[in-house]
């Protein structure tokens, strides 16, 4: 897949973020100016990371939570591009960490650069988005973020450190992604309100919104894991199940078949190979990512529910419309 | 060398610190919160690279630099904490980028935990760092931290430092320096007195003071990197030189020996190991060492003049001399 050119915004359909559409390209600068600042070395590392990341989804909250208060651009776009750059540097760690080759289909900054240049270029992103929440000049937006990273930080060592056991339950489960994913969906849809000066009742309406969508959008992921086409993915099906991370099709399947389980066979290593065919095939045969599917839809209909419950006074229609949209959106992806 | 439990100040003579040494205990334990809060293994790891960290002198310079406006150990001590927490997390993420299996004689992080978990306490570390920052609730003192993190990161120059008339080559390593160790020193001293509401000249004074004394450390280590005890030191003599970065002292040697050297010869790969023996001998015995320290101490007197030029009404006279006291402690150090 060919890296698009610097500063460029992601193919993106303008109505998915609605009101907010026209000012995704104004997030995109500013990720862009990253770039235009550096050493020339750090821009050759940062162009493709930050070009490959995906859809915006995360600023795209950010400013539509935006709307429940005063929408004032020059606030609402650095905390935006804060919450991308965040995600996306921790995304960058995240592939030292696993030692990951591909995400979507690109080498990924770790297998370009080597670790050492890689954990540096996180860093740096990492201060760069201390520096853009900063640029808000809200301190309760500030101390959010702050949290956010700490939680992430902690879900990711927790996630490591329970690669391997059988024990773990949807409970557990949950409680990761909700580290590892909604806080920061929670976050951006949070501090956009924050920033905005919305009322409590919205500041929580939509931080709820924020942390169900993430929740439905990381159990999505983790289906789209077993069913995803390995070459549209840019890796192999079932890659966490195959590292030792079991998601929740595989924690249902271990549920639904405590004893003897091909799950248990491939982590105890008695032919690993056969073994996860086996457990992907069981898991794509036997309804666990329909079951999985509908645990995703419970998050997103009390996403929903967010939205329904927000001051009505706060936000046009159309801004409401959109984010019930985005949850749609969540729910049907199919990369 | 015994790793010293938690929470456990390191051996500091009080004096060095003054008026603030009683205060140094509150940012320990806000450190040693930060193992307390964490799951077990995470504090395993803390615990050894939160004690292993040195003087606790950036958390000290930032008290004391609190007492030039009004001194509320509340706020000062999160953001001491915050300072040295940036430091430790800064030198958790350098060992995985450089490989080192040692530092100060222990094994680093990256040695004892892997990369992927090294990596991982460095950014729960910044994330504390940036919790820690934010509790101080004042906007400036996060936008000057946000830099500094930037700053450290990419080693981009703050300082105009060409006002010295030093060669090119000196001056990228002034400007290399400044970014990796003077940044902070001047950051945790400005951020003290910006945060105890100090007035301009004193915040400026003290930005200075951090600056000049940052650099005057930093050249002092690269000093003792030929002058010490390899066992003391635990790292071989001349391991930046060895390792393929110029400090100080080689740059000089370079400029006095153009041509016929034995540290090009050794970066050419020629007879590396007798080419460097030699010339860290020819470094010790052709005065560079001297000439080096001569050039921390312009800085250490530029360090003491900020000092003279501040305020007079805004610090009593006990904090001038201990912030005095540790310019000398700087030159005077032994490791």
């Amino acid at each position: 897949m060919a890296v698009p050119a610097s500063g460029r915004s992601p193919s993106v359909p303008p109505a998915l973020y609605g009101p907010v559409a026209g000012d995704l390209p104004l997030v995109e600068a500013k990720l862009a100016s990253l770039a235009a600042e550096g050493a020339p070395w750090l821009r050759e590392m940062l162009v493709p990371v930050l070009a490959g990341a995906g859809k915006r989804m995360r600023p795209a909250v950010a400013l539509l939570a935006g709307r429940f208060g005063r929408y004032e651009p020059e606030r609402l776009v650095p905390l935006a591009a804060s919450v991308e750059l965040l995600h996306t540097a921790t995304l960058v760690h995240d592939d030292v960490i696993d030692a990951s080759p591909e995400r979507r289909g690109r080498p990924t900054a770790a297998a370009l650069f080597q670790n050492g240049p890689s954990v540096m270029l996180g860093d740096y992103m990492f201060a760069h988005a201390a520096d853009f929440v900063a640029e808000t000049g809200n301190i309760r937006a500030i101390r959010a973020f702050a949290k956010t990273l700490r939680v992430m930080a902690t879900g990711e060592l927790e996630q490591d450190l329970s690669a391997f056991e059988y024990s773990e339950d949807v409970q557990r489960y949950f409680d990761r992604i909700a580290g590892k994913t909604a806080s920061l969906f929670a976050t951006a849809a949070e501090g956009g309100a924050i920033v905005a000066g919305a009322d409590e009742p919205a500041i929580g309406a939509m931080r709820r919104y924020g942390q169900r969508l993430g929740m439905a959008f990381q159990i999505v992921d983790d289906v789209l894991d077993f069913t995803g086409d390995a070459e549209a993915m840019g890796k192999p099906v079932a890659s966490d199940l195959r590292s030792g991370t079991l998601t929740l099709p595989a924690i249902l399947y271990l549920q639904r078949e405590p004893e003897d389980n091909p799950v248990r066979r491939a982590f105890d290593g008695v032919r690993p190979r056969a073994n996860f065919e086996r457990a992907i095939a069981a898991i794509r045969e036997g309804g666990m990512l329909a079951e999985s599917m509908e645990v995703a839809r419970r998050f997103a209909s009390e996403a929903l529910d967010a939205i329904e419950r927000a001051p009505r006074h706060a936000a046009d229609p159309e801004t409401r419309e959109t984010l019930a949209g985005l949850v749609s959106e969540v729910l049907d992806r199919e990369s």
